[in-house]
């Protein structure tokens, strides 16, 4: 049995109801499914294998898509020594209050204190200046899947942690015009990744100025609206222009001869993407999860006592192994000591696509009983010798299921707002579609009373022109850009 | 083309010749191959794209094994507060000077300082005496790819890095029968890998005493022969016995029910293993790599000038697509600018298995000039519809041509050495087996005397008895042991 013992037996009961209170039941949703424990230390987290099985199943699709596009992946030391760190003010201020310090190693102060990595362009930049000479150098690729610690005095599990897990892109390119389309080919391989893997339908756009990364020229986002009517950030893009090629002195020589300063980027998706999953899709009985990123598809649940527990037993092994050579992951629930229906509590909580229930009578019907975690919610009876078979399209009609569900829910929750009156109702719930001036005071205003922040300037929206919303002032950005309360 | 820019250009010295300086081969060789780079913070290393990908191909094949035996990945937070750390004591004894610890953060002086992870036994020990209650709850089987600290005064690339990656596998057992199995599985795990993948002809079996990990009852290793003729290590596996089980009460109820410790086991195999291929296959030239982790096997080099450069290219592309297709990592090395001998020593340094040149006469003849990176030494032509096809049974006939090659080297340095006046020399060059008493004493005059330490007692070597090759005792071990200086 794959991860034996890694599975626990669930509290009897269950999460407080989303409806009720969403934060609680986020926070206790993550620990009973066993994604996650609370680490030792203020902040941090323990991701269990549930989760870290989400974890490497979207791993690998985004670093399949970052080979293709010809990236290297590398590993630079977690341990920045604090001048490098300091070296751009716009990063350095930015990050500063986050920050966790080496300060002693190998039993000795030491003479310069070592930052732990919360993002690594200024290691990286060094390294760039290094390695990069000609034109013929670039564009150099490189990506790393590592952890990263920023110290949270608000954390919440695989939304905000002290340490948590991420890949971070980091390019150079001889202009802007290229490192500008490397920067929305990473945006894209995160929208890519959210909509087919997460099931989340995300949009796509700039941040506005007050949003950027510390040390950026632009920044652009996926956003997803989870059920609560937030949004959540789930992968960012960077384009750095020469600010941090200036000041790490990543240069090349051009084809004239010319010493010139290249240009970079920076992008990153981390573990927040299942924070994302988890609330776009779960609801008051548990986790729903995307086939996709599913660490089981599909359960099987053998029911029936004494010699007809053997029978549906083995039925349910030789089921369990047709699936797996179409390609399915499957685990067989055969725990003796708990009755069925505690199971399929236990799996609705933990959000299986699919539970395969298999009864005396079914067996003698030839058949399986089906239950979707989700949609059409009456079982159904499939054949037993043709479920392998047909397995792969129900899984696929699921993962569509959620997509266009999670697609309307964000549909109906997003509404253009004209005046500033009908502003709190609509980012009390869900999120609002608004001109605004792009005044630094004017965003903060608006957060001030509401909470409420600009989420993204999307990139497909339509070029329109109007007033600010909240101050009256001529609309900035050319179009409409969207307002929520965010994670 | 795959990491567009991370093919800088080598330098055109080469390396000092291994059979001159075989420290300084490595050390320049590991940076000019571009596997790595020195980090910024003394000992530490960076990873670059050449060198990750073996660690990636490395990781691919163990996490597989490991999946399929029934662990779960995981990932604990690499802060350990400080007071854990201290709990079992010799393993606090054992990593005390190596840690690096964390006194800031947020801003703040902390008020429990924490050491940053040199290994994990305690802070999984912690859960684990959380998640298990029942015997139903055994064996817990766990795994975790991770970056781990230890302050390293003697740092040297690969082998010994401050901070490094590794896979660390913590499991939970009812019994030690159970547990011992486990550990006996992951060193067949760490065999069978070094075996298959990097060709390394290992050898087995278990540690004495003095050689054992910081809190483990048994410590058992795989050990290669370097082409200096010493030893590397590059795997670990321990039984723990219920050491961490005491400390960190990992306990359970029996079927009787029954309060009773767990017991643990710890293995773990490091970017060490890097080292230890390019030690055991490397020449004066370069690196040679195995096929199964080159990160290209093959390099096609297109031969010709002016409209003849245009033909020839054309055909290696054409065929770097049909190798693609039989599932080979191949590189088409297209770089204008370069002439064609210094692209042969490049990838000579660089350890690609087989280069193929593709020129006019041979396209001409439907041919293409085949040269492997040792063994058959002279060029061959074979035919380019055919080379895609053909390609595979090389690559393996190469793999296997090497570890043969490893396997007669290591026995043609390794020598029974029955008295005092043969050893030095003996471990000059290579390794000796010998009867040894197993006295600490003894074992501390030896390395004092010859670097010498005892490296393993094979788990394949026949029953014998005889005495102390130094000391006259009569033999412990029940066996003879290896004998070498180590890295
Ligand atoms: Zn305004
Ligand atoms: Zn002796």
């Amino acid at each position: 049995m794959p991860w034996a013992g890694t599975l626990g037996s669930v509290s009897r009961e269950g999460v407080t109801p989303q409806s009720e209170d969403f934060s609680a039941w986020y926070n206790e949703l993550v620990i009973q499914a066993e994604l996650v424990d609370r680490g030792p230390v203020r902040g941090t987290m323990v991701i269990r294998p549930y989760g870290y099985r989400m974890w490497e199943l979207l791993q690998a699709d985004l670093d399949g898509r970052i080979k293709e596009a010809g990236h290297g992946n590398a590993c630079f030391p977690m341990f920045i020594p604090e001048s490098y760190f300091k070296r751009e003010a716009e990063h350095v201020e930015g990050f500063s209050p986050e920050l966790a310090v080496v300060t002693v190693a190998g039993g000795k102060e030491l003479e310069e204190p070592l930052v732990v990595r919360p993002t690594s362009e200024t290691v990286i930049g060094e390294y760039m200046a290094k390695w990069i000479e000609s034109h013929r150098d670039l564009p150099l690729l490189l990506n790393q899947w590592a952890n990263v610690v920023r110290w949270e005095l608000r954390p919440r599990m695989f939304l905000r942690t002290t340490e948590f897990l991420w890949q971070e892109g980091h390019t150079a390119h001889a202009d802007e015009e290229d490192a500008m389309r490397e920067t929305m080919w990473a945006l894209g391989a995160y929208a890519g990744l959210a909509r087919e893997l997460a099931a989340i339908p995300v949009i796509e756009g700039e941040k506005t100025p007050s949003e950027r990364f510390a040390g950026a020229e632009r920044t652009y986002t996926i956003e997803g609206m989870m059920r609560d009517g937030r949004a959540l950030q789930s992968g960012t893009s960077h384009y750095l222009g020469t600010n941090f090629a200036k000041v790490f002195d990543i240069t090349y020589q051009d084809e004239d001869g010319k010493l010139v300063h290249a240009h970079t980027t920076s992008w990153g998706m981390s573990t927040r993407m299942l924070g994302g999953v988890i609330m776009t899709h779960g609801d008051d009985k548990g986790l729903v999860l995307p086939p996709r990123i599913a660490p089981y598809q599909v359960v099987i649940v053998p029911i029936g006592r004494d010699e007809a527990a053997e029978r549906t037993a083995a039925a349910a092994r030789d089921l369990a192994g047709e699936l797996k050579r179409a390609g399915v992951r499957v685990h067989v629930d055969d725990r003796s000591q708990l009755r069925p229906g505690y199971k399929f509590n236990e799996w609705e909580l933990r959000g299986v696509p699919v539970r395969l229930e298999i009864g005396p009578r079914d067996l003698d019907g030839g058949a399986v009983t089906l239950a979707r975690r989700l949609g059409d919610q009456g079982k159904e009876q499939i054949p037993l010798d043709r479920a392998a078979e047909l397995m792969p399209g129900i899984l696929d009609d699921f993962q569509a299921f959620l997509y266009t569900r999670a697609e309307r829910f964000r549909d109906e929750h997003t509404a253009d707002v004209e005046s500033w009156d009908a502003f709190p109702d609509q980012v009390s719930q869900g999120w609002a579609r608004v001109f605004h001036c792009g005044r630094t005071d004017c965003e903060d205003a608006i957060k001030a009373d509401t909470a409420a922040t600009p989420r993204v300037i999307p990139s497909d929206a339509p070029e329109e022109h109007g007033v600010c919303f909240r101050c009256g002032e001529p609309s900035a950005y050319g179009k409409r850009i969207l307002y929520a309360r965010s994670y």
